[in-house]
């Protein structure tokens, strides 16, 4: 069943409305294809962006930080935050230069992050965060010490006020272009891709690649459909 | 010879202080290679983060979109923005669970664009962004019309106020996981590459794919320094 995104006014898109997408499930594909969001936040009266990893469970996003770090105390001071997500697709080649463009997907979602203070919930948010970063490692890496699980900040962001917004397919060119033009034009894809994994310095040399980082070297962009 | 970037308040970094960058040729590193920017801005009281193509002329960044876009005209009314550019490097594995990390480069702009009004700048503005996103588009496709041009916003933001943090090499593990650890540690890159480009259908079948696109097929993401 499609359950349709929240459209407040914030998260309604006020142009090229027909680049929305109206299904949770564009929301979720975009955030769980993505591995790196941009959390936006207002401090000190000017607007902050920073790069962060997440993790989805359902209509809760996780992202973490060290409790040190003065943008995640501020975003855990439940004040708004503006939380991005963009997976570029492919590079745009029109026959005129003013319908160049890019195809992509974006996930913009709008809330208070709710700071996760109970150890289990918190665990849980790491979890999530990390089996979507590299996926294996909680049942494969040394599990949170206590004193590491209180040294780090977990914030849950609830999905209910989110859009996205996706442009997709071939250029659109002017009438005269079409008919007159004689440049090239199409869509030049852009991929996100694992390469070879490279072993820490202090793993010893003949230890075999776990199976839960060779699998990803195919890659986790797959061709979008056009 | 090397200038340094200009720490105000807002581009110190508070913490992981060695992962600074020092010098501007580093944020020209990630502005050249990267090829969004998250645009943040603060629109009715909310902080809002969008992405959107760019391009750099020395010491100044251009961005673009159309007149009718709400959240440009708001970064184009003299409003503080944050600019970030982040490029992500590698997933970093470590034995331990708290040490996974990623290997990232990321640029931080603070300041005010300036709306480019004056005909001649905003055509180079333009080229600027062409060039960076299309490189050889700004020869080869049809050029810009004094219409076309007068619906389009172009921003200038000048990078004096930037930071740079960077993230590299291999994990980082506790003693006692060194020591008596068995998870496996190291990292897997992680590529922005190019696939193959696809011609619009209403190129003719047997145009051949001009070299300023096909040139690009070797990918714009080098393997990162370790």
């Amino acid at each position: 069943m499609s359950v349709p995104l929240s459209p407040t006014t914030r998260s309604t898109l006020t142009r090229k409305k027909d680049r929305a997408a109206r299904d949770r499930a564009d929301l979720y594909g975009v955030l769980d294809e993505a591995l790196v969001c941009h959390v936006g936040l207002v401090l000190h009266g000017s607007p902050v962006v920073l790069p962060t990893g997440y993790g989805r469970d359902g209509d809760t996003l996780y992202f973490h930080g060290s409790t040190g770090s003065g943008n995640l105390r501020a975003a855990a001071s439940r004040v708004d935050v503006c939380v991005t997500v963009t997976i570029l697709d492919g590079i745009v080649y029109a026959r005129s230069l003013n319908n160049h463009s890019m195809n992509y997907r974006c996930a913009v979602i709008h809330g208070r992050a709710r700071p996760v203070t109970e150890a289990a919930e918190k665990l849980h948010g790491l979890r999530v965060v990390t089996d979507h970063l590299a996926p294996g490692s909680w049942e494969h890496a040394r599990e949170v010490s206590a004193k590491e699980l209180a040294a780090v900040s977990v914030l849950a962001l609830d999905l209910a006020e989110a859009s996205v917004k996706v442009r997709s397919g071939e250029p659109i060119d002017e009438p005269e272009d079409l008919e007159h033009g004689t440049a090239w034009a199409g869509v030049l894809p852009v991929h996100t891709t694992f390469g070879a994994p490279a072993p820490a310095t202090y793993v010893p040399a003949d230890m075999p690649l776990p199976a839960h980082v060779t699998e990803r070297g195919n890659g986790v962009s797959p061709e979008p459909v056009r």
